[in-house]
């Protein structure tokens, strides 16, 4: 099967798994799940599912299994999203195009609905009966995610981001608030997937981390450089609204075309990581090679 | 030993627990790990990790399992003080005496602090190598965790808590409302009690689930008639904050004095769902009497 229609399958796929665990917007608290589910479904990129799936091809994880872990950081990423868009965060009126949760549904029920989605997240993981693997590894997958949400991963970085508006950061400092903002994200989803497969091959999974940590750090500099040269329709979001907000940034610190250069060498070394694998790693390849290259 | 000695023996324990899992507020991001070690770490009243112990006496579970399980619950409790004081939620400026973390770290720092607690919460359980029960045991503990913290739960609650304000609501939907606001997690509490001994008894599982929801609500009602009769410097909130807010109470609905009745009532019902239990179980009939004597 071709590539893009491959990845057309997964994308469908996880907007229904995510459809069927999203409570119905018609039930109590209707106003809350109603921000939910505006707030999930429709067109997110869907990277982070994208990359569970393609890991477990890789390890030879079942489809079944792959949609609870494939939801959840989904989940989480969405939830995240709403909250980092709060006025008292990063104040953005849209999102994807579309008015902000805040802006559509309020303030506080905002706030809520990224509070229940991460619950709901580890409800997932915990919950699917069609996560068929032994309980220990399901506990291991949700150590995995708690670990990459919390204040040494996704939260942290978001609160050493707004740390940095308007200072000089290193570059090392920016590469410290990426890896732990969008990169243990990132690392955990293609984890998931090879937790998913009936034995965990230790080995591979670290390389794969590896290959992670790379595409994650490519994925954040290749936002710097399409927040630069992108234009908001295509963007979602108003063009150059970082550096309007003096946010450190990659091409600040580096210019450009260095910064291009960056991503590049990042997507070589991701590559690098998977070298040893077969051709059951084309997903991962076709993705890191996808995120330096994408318009939006 | 003393009941007041017990009891106080577990505050403390609590309290080491806690210190252990939280972030050092000197490890990056400090100002949030500050943030978090101020809305946990002080004088709250711990009633959640109580109820896991007490719960936990009466299935005879080890303490080193139940402190994990004690830990959780409590860092949800936290996180949601944190989220509800917001000034678009509640906006209260007191919270135990003090100023409420948004007040003390600034806004955005407390909505990640909370964001960041919830997560830690689900890895204290997934993580904890003290909790020695089977992972499958694991898993249903994080599950009921996730479920009564979501948007059925806790986050559910407040936000038909907010739906509510200047709406007169039937003694039925207020029910509702506090039944998820603050009912779920303290059914939780006891629940994971329960589920920390080595075979779970679901029949008695079943009747301490009902102790909670009703010591639960008399919670709630308590709080009510607290709000009402309570100065601030005891309640560490201005006092009557909630009339003044124009938020649907149990006061408003039935007089005081039915109130106070009722209280009384679920006390009663409380007990009755312990009346099988030996005197392992006397702890969680102290708890319940207390719930409705206490002043603040």
């Amino acid at each position: 099967m071709p590539f893009a229609e491959r990845l057309a399958g997964y994308q469908s796929r996880i907007e229904a798994v995510l459809d069927r665990w999203l409570p119905p917007a018609d039930t109590e608290p209707n106003h809350l799940h109603g921000a939910i589910r505006y707030s999930v479904l429709g067109n997110g990129k869907r990277i982070r599912p994208l990359l569970v799936y393609a890991s477990g091809e890789v390890f030879k994880a079942g489809a079944d299994t792959l949609d609870g872990c494939a939801c959840a950081v989904e989940m989480i990423h969405a939830y995240s999203l709403i909250h980092d868009d709060l006025p008292a965060m990063d104040d953005d009126d849209l999102r994807r195009g579309r008015p902000t949760c805040h802006k559509a549904y309020g303030e506080a029920t905002a706030i809520l609905a990224g509070d229940a989605l991460q619950a709901l997240a580890f409800q997932v993981l915990a919950e699917d009966p069609d996560i068929s693997v032994p309980a220990e590894q399901r506990v291991r997958m949700i150590n995995t995610l708690a670990v990459a949400s919390g204040s040494r991963g996704m939260a942290g970085g978001q609160a050493i981001d707004l740390d940095a508006v308007g200072k000089t950061l290193s570059l090392e400092q920016l590469q410290t608030m990426h890896t732990y903002k969008t990169g243990r994200l990132i690392r955990a989803s293609v984890e998931l997937g090879a937790l998913c497969s009936d034995k965990v091959d230790e080995e591979r999974l670290h390389k794969i981390s590896r290959y992670a940590d790379c595409i994650g750090l490519a994925f954040q500099i290749h936002d710097d450089v399409l927040n630069i040269e992108s234009d908001t329709e295509i963007l979602g979001k108003p063009q150059g609204s970082d550096l309007a907000m003096n946010k450190p940034t990659y091409p600040n610190l580096l210019g450009l075309e260095e910064t291009k250069m960056a991503a590049r060498d990042l997507l070589d070394e991701a590559l690098g990581h998977l070298s040893d694998f077969d051709e059951n790693a084309e997903a991962l390849r076709w993705i890191a090679t996808y995120i330096v290259e994408r318009d939006k």
